[in-house]
Formats: C-alpha cells, structure tokens, sequence
C-alpha cells in the first residue's frame, strides 16, 4: 500500500464523507476536527472505501462487529448506499448504542460474552450469507479511506511538521501516515527525511499517542509483531483493539512514526480542557491525541507546526464538565 | 459606517481572535462555526475591535453591562490586552455565571433587579472612573468587529448567496451584511442586486432571523425605528435585547435584509439537532439561525448557496440531549 491507493480512495469516497474543518487554535497548532464527521468519527471513510471497492454488493449487503463508532460509520455507509447492514455486538452492549445502531437501519445481532466472540459469530454468519465483511482496521481499503484525512490535513494546513494521532487498531494512524507522504513538508521543516518503510514514504512526523493501558503500537514495536495486550481504562470502547492490525504494522514500522503513552487521567483531562477552553465534545479517544500535548508528552519544538487530530464525539455531552 | 470599517477591524484585531472554520454540511449549505470563537462567541470580535480602537486604555480599564456572552467576551479581550476590566450584572445573575466572569480575572458589580438597571449603574461608574465603556452592540467599532466574521465567510466559501444569522441587539446581522458588501456574489446568484441604504452595498442576502418573542427588528422596521420589546423565552439570556440599536437599525434597513421569525420550539429542535445530527453544541441563541432553516422560515431556492452563522456554544452541554 501507498500514498495512491489514498488518492484513489479520496475520489471514490467524494461527496460521501464531510471535508472536516481544520481550526488554527495557536500559530501553527491545528485541530482537524474529524469528530464532526458522519456518524461522530473518521471511521466512516474507511467503511464506504470498503464497500465503494468491492465492485457490486451482494443482496445480503455488509457486515460488521462493533458496538461502536465503526458498528455506526457501517450502518449509516450501508443506509447511505442503500444496502443491508447486520452488525453484531456482544451480550454487554448497552441498549443505547443497539438502538443507535437500529436507528440507523441496521439489523443487529447481540451474542457473545465479549466482543471477539460476537467477531466470531460475523465470520461464521458471513460465510454462510456471502454478505461483505467490513474490518473495522485491518484491511487494506479501510486503512485507505482513513488516510484521506491525512491529504486534507495537508491541504488543509498547507503542510505540518507533525501529525499527532490516537492508535487503537492503527488503521487511522497508518492511513494518515500514508496520506500524508507525497505531502510537501512546511517551511520551517525540522521533522523527518526520506526514510521509508511499509510505504511510509517521507513526508512529516507521525506521533503515535495511545492510552498506557492499552499499548497495541508500543507493545507490536518492542516484540517485532503485533502481540495481544490488556485492554482497559476510559478510552477503551473505541481504541480498545486487543492487538495493532497487521497492515498498521507493516506501515507504521517506520522512522516517520513516533510512539507515545498518556494515562486515562490525560485524556480526561484533554477532553475537559476541549469543552471548557475550545467548546468541542470529544470522546475519550477523540481527545488521546491531544492528550499527548495537555501532558507534554509529546512537546513541538519552537515554531513546529503541529496538527492534532481529535477523531470522535460519540459521547454523552452530560459527562463533559463533570469528572 | 461602511465595508472599509470591517476591513479595518479586521487587521485590527489579527490574531487576537479565531479564523472559526466552515463545514460544508450538504452541497452549498455551510456553517460558519463562530460557536468556536475564543469566549464561546462572536462578541470577542467587537470587544477586541473597541479596545484597539480607543488608543490608549485608561487605567480604570474598561467597563461593561452583561452577565452573558458579552461580559464574558470583554472579560477575556481585556486579560488578553492586559487591561482591568469591571462587569456589571444583575442580581439575578447565576453565581456560576459570576464564577466564569471571575475566573477570567474581571472585577463583578452585583446590582440592580434588571439588566438595565446594572447597565445604569456601569454608565455611573464609567463616568467617574472614566473606564472605556463596551457596549454589547450599539457602538460603530463593535459592529464593524462583529462584521469580519462576514469577510472570512466570503473568504471561505468562495462567495454565497445568503447568509442567516440570527439578531438580537442587532450588531453582529448588521457588521456581517457591512463586511459581506464588497464579496463577490457567488455563480449561482439568485440573491440581492444593486440595492443600497445604510452602508450596506450590495452583498448576499442577508436572512436576519429573531425569536418570535424577541422581535426587535421586526417591530423596528414596521414602526421605522427601533422600538421596545417584550423579550422572554429561550433564546433571551443571549438575544434579550429590549430594542435593536440605532447602528443596527440604520444598516439592516436595506433591501438586502429580509426579517424571519422561528418558535423557541424551533429553536430548542435546532439545537438538539445541531448535536444529534452536527456534533456541535450549540446555545439557544447559536442555534437560531439554523432553525430558520430547519422549521422551513428561510426555505433556500434550489442551488442557492447558503451560509449559516452558528454564534454562540455558552451553554451547559448537559442539556443538548435532553428536552
């Protein structure tokens, strides 16, 4: 994969999916409020990608396991094309997010104890319906259509130094990373070079921000491969993959791409300060990356340009201004 | 007062406020996200554009009447500017309304049962201190201030045919039709023609929506000259003008303007919308505009290319999924 098959994503999902504002909070520091996208995530680019490059979809229509952003960006993709979605969901799922998922006119399957369980039984369901099964990371069309928002950060901003980005699965940060390669780099310049790998290109730094508590990037550089972790902590209904996808590895092993932890105590704090100083609803994982910045974790150097991309707002705005 | 004071105010007040973004919701039909603004609102764009204005501030600061978006915008310009800033509110006024006040560094007049009885007193206490006194919108630098927002929407769409925004006072309607005169008419151009009066030029049309029970201009235009009002329901801690200023009266008298009304039902659906649909939490009074649109008052023409100035987001983000 590379930065065309980006390109050719852009032009199939247009008109689709919102160019999402990008807003200048500081001299050169950007938020891409991603968060305003259909369906409150950038999941959706990856989800109609999907489904725009599978040629014609078949009567039984798409399929997904997710109780989540991405369960949403699939059926409200599905609605928008016109063709069936069953989402599957684990037991736990509470009653609020399947009744999102139905309203958006999905057919939903609740069974499993856990989620890879109910992942387990869309496979098996798949199979027997022929219907097109829709990853929510790992798959190559999906890692494509997130990285779209990676070619309007750049056109956006008129080139960055970095990128900061959460990492759940990785298909959104590796999408970036390749959306964002043939991007000219700013003119105060100090990040990156021409390293390449897994079609990273060159192009601006990466910084890779995940919640300490759940360290699928960190975890898959230090062993070589993607490897199991522990998933908990505030920001796990959304970044909560229990491993990094294996295309996100292959793309984010490279010099571009800096890894960074944040306790859930940074994020709640990153998504108190959006509402309270900028008047944005984000999700816990909606405000990981700028987590990462609040905390100093990630610190710019004088005169970097910095986009910080804040990705979800499926949250209940009630929760915002209380711990 | 003409399109040359907005351009004025505009580099004026550089870099002190935000460039808010526009997001393309549907093809044509935009929102100007000003809810963004530093304060939660447009008002630090006059308030900004007043204090530069004066030359040199006195040592007793500057002084104003609100316990809303107002005082909190000129809380905000006169910590930016490093100046004293008193703000005089009503008794009414909520201890979390005086808290916020406070918390940006403003000195807070408790007085008086109503709102002009503390703008009384403030006019009193300007006189003896001789404070910069900033009104919320009856005064010639805060409407050519509010009135860039109306040149970064020209800049930013690439030209529209009209533009709705909602009024109380009445200075942010009337600095957006001044600062959107010299723009371009967009392809489309079903709007406006060479129409004049006031300083308004020829521009957009401009689509000044006010509560049904908060009527300022529509009871201004029909007596030929603004005129008290009851003012009460939703909208009103922000759009509670008793009347429209003689600024705003002289420039919205223009062929250009054409007055709507919206129900606080529509203005409260406005809003729930605005989260449900938008991710973006909107006050009352930030939603105004967009219930115009949604209840069917202003019902755009096919391919009219539309801007919808979403103002204000000063409001408890509990509330925007609740009735």
């Amino acid at each position: 994969m590379d930065y065309s098959d980006v390109l050719a994503a852009a032009s199939r999902i247009d008109g689709l999916v919102l160019r999402t504002p990008v807003l200048e909070v500081s001299p050169g520091v950007f938020f891409k409020l991603e968060l305003l996208q259909h369906s409150g995530s950038f999941k959706v680019r990856g989800a109609f990608n999907r489904m725009l490059s599978a040629g014609e979809l078949p009567p039984s229509g798409v399929i997904a396991a997710s109780g989540g952003n991405h369960g949403l960006a699939v059926a409200h993709a599905a609605r928008e094309l016109g063709v069936r979605a069953e989402i599957f969901v684990p037991e736990v799922t509470s009653p609020v997010k399947v009744a999102g998922l139905a309203a958006l006119g999905a057919h939903v399957t609740q069974t499993g104890a856990i989620y890879s369980e109910a992942a387990e039984a869309a496979a098996k369901r798949a199979a027997e319906t022929g219907a097109l099964s829709v990853h929510a990371y790992d798959q190559a069309e999906v890692v494509a259509g997130q990285g779209t928002t990676g070619l309007e950060i750049a056109e956006q901003t008129g080139g960055v130094d970095t990128v900061v980005v959460a990492v759940g699965g990785g298909g959104f940060a590796a999408g970036i990373t390749l959306g964002t390669s043939a991007a000219p780099g700013a003119e105060s310049g100090s990040a990156s070079g021409g390293a390449s790998g897994g079609g990273a290109g060159a192009g601006p730094r990466i910084v890779a921000v995940e919640p300490e508590r759940i360290p699928t990037l960190r975890e898959a550089l230090r062993a070589g491969h993607p490897v199991p972790v522990e998933v908990s902590g505030v920001a796990a209904d959304a970044l909560g993959a229990t491993k990094l996808g294996a295309i996100a590895f292959e793309i984010l092993s490279s010099p571009r791409v800096e890894s960074v932890l944040v306790s859930d105590e940074a994020i709640v704090e990153a998504r108190r300060t959006l509402w309270a100083r900028h008047r944005v609803a984000a999700e816990p994982a909606g405000a990981t990356a700028y987590a990462a910045l609040l905390a100093g974790a990630y610190s710019p150097a004088p005169g970097e340009r910095v986009a910080v991309v804040l990705c979800g707002s499926n949250t209940d705005p009630g929760t915002l201004t209380t711990p």
